[in-house]
């Protein structure tokens, strides 16, 4: 029982990691999620990967003590359920309670963008901060709420949808249906999307020789920041839209949370300042001195781990609690 | 031991509720702040008040489990201390200390928001609800959560400060300092205000025969809610679009804090339907499905007496967890 496993399952990979007492990560496995063949044989080839973990550092599952797991869409933490995960294609999907059958040993599950928060306030950028919130910006944006080490639920495990909230003059359609959300802006897809309709407007950038007509399909967050760095006027704009934008939601988000720290994560926070000092520049006029004053926003410290070490941690919390 | 006492102090008044064991309502006493007469005036009236509510119930001190207070402003409701209150001129007031030792009491304070919320939650619309989430529109707007039984406070115990976020395209000043804040719309100054802007611009309504130029200071939330009743146009106008800057604000706090329902008291709940009905039909389409098929928005319970009887039952239950 000294050590923890953290899984981290996306649409695309799953990682696997194993964790001594203290909760370092000392090892880790990455393989194809392959969610079109099912779910029994994912949870089987995530059991083929503990065991692999387990083998190379010596150790036998009784070594273990739990398994954490942070899944995509709407999760039932309590009852280790996956409810609806739009990338793996499950619907209530009894995770703990097969996987556990599988390795004989404890399994806990959560909504990723949560294990990522958790991941980040117990081992990361989070440390210290008694009231932490994570931010993910991917595809989508969503947020998560760790208060002394107890995540934010809310009504059937819901809270903190931050990206599903229609700006004012915004219009884009959104994965959701709705338009103008937040996400269609703050996110990787986002930022990609705006670089790409501006360039279509014809306006002047870098990126229009980088990526010609034709193959503007494959502009992406990344290449927005590397335009930023060569000094490009129009990644600048893009981010500092951006920023204004992810600054109204983290308005709202901070006066009803109030969290000592906001954690941004997931790809586009690789824009970094680029993109974190535009939004601490919206956001300033729009909260109250007290919050002003108080809150820090800084990117994730350990972004690709944060998952696995958020699942692992929250495995290792929840067995303690019985 | 088998009595509560909950207060409510506001800058004008204070009501004391004597409750019994299951925290029914049985006897209450109301008198003037007088707040300008200094903190221990005001908490030796209290003492007074509540020794009044005793003798008439023919009861003792040694008959109460404890005494709760709701105060207007920020307060450390684990110290007890009313950090600040604008409007009983009281920064970092052992409440609790103070008032225990005058009383040889337990007592246990927080923000009256909260209180009304916790009263909401426990006795009022909320029950039978784990996630309550209370909305106070009175001079300013502000909201609390509670989730199964227990009171949200983030860092600094500010969580909820839903009245001051600003809203695109709004620039009324606030009391804040900030300009276009939902308070400066949505709570009763806002309607008040709003409907005498308008009766300035020329627009007709029966509010201008009421309150002719010269009288238009004293019209109030109540007038426009009376107006509506009279089938007056730029009442109904204004009711909904106050309903539909409150459903911008509540787009965000249901999206953040995912409660089964939203309980909408103060002074300006008094409109009800004229302007639920309105912020409903607003918020339909700022939600993802999934909240709105599940939240429930209403007009709290018992508005005056949530305050007292939500005091009283945050301490029963703090003197109850030691």
């Amino acid at each position: 029982m000294s050590h923890y496993v953290g899984v981290d399952i996306g649409g695309t990979n799953i990682v696997c990691g194993l964790l001594d007492n203290e909760l370092n990560l000392i090892d880790k496995v990455k393989k194809p999620t392959g969610a079109a063949n099912g779910v029994d044989y994912v949870l089987g080839s995530i059991a083929s990967m503990i065991d692999e973990l387990l083998e190379r550092q010596r150790l036998v599952r009784t070594d273990l003590g739990a398994v954490g797991m942070g899944n995509p869409g709407f999760v039932d933490p309590i009852r280790g359920v996956s409810l609806n995960s739009a990338n793996l294609k499950w619907v209530d999907v009894p995770v703990s309670e097969k996987l556990g059958a599988l390795l004989g040993l404890p399994v806990f599950i959560d909504n990723d963008v949560r294990m990522y928060t958790y991941g980040e306030a117990v081992r990361g950028a989070g440390r210290g901060y008694d009231h932490v919130m994570g931010v993910t910006l991917g595809t989508g944006i969503a947020a998560a709420m760790v208060n002394k080490g107890e995540l934010y639920y809310g009504s059937g495990f819901l809270a903190g949808e931050l990206g599903h909230v229609p700006l004012d003059g915004e219009s884009a359609l959104c994965g959701c249906g709705m338009r103008g959300c937040l996400e269609t802006i703050a996110s990787a897809t986002g930022i990609a999307r705006i670089a790409r309709e501006r360039l279509e407007r014809g306006e002047a950038s870098i990126l229009g020789e980088w990526f010609p007509d034709g193959r503007r399909d494959g502009l992406t967050a990344a290449d927005v920041s590397r335009a930023y760095d060569a000094g490009d006027k129009l990644a600048k704009d893009v981010l500092r839209f951006v920023g204004a934008s992810l600054a109204k939601g983290l308005a709202w988000a901070i006066s009803l949370w109030s969290p000592d720290i906001v954690i941004v994560g997931g790809g586009a926070a690789n824009a970094g300042e680029r993109l974190l000092a535009p939004t601490r520049e919206a956001l300033a006029p729009l909260l109250l001195p007290m919050y002003r004053e108080r809150v820090v926003i800084t990117t994730a410290k350990m972004n690709d781990d944060a998952g696995v070490i958020g699942s692992a941690a929250f495995a290792k919390a929840r067995a303690a609690n019985g």
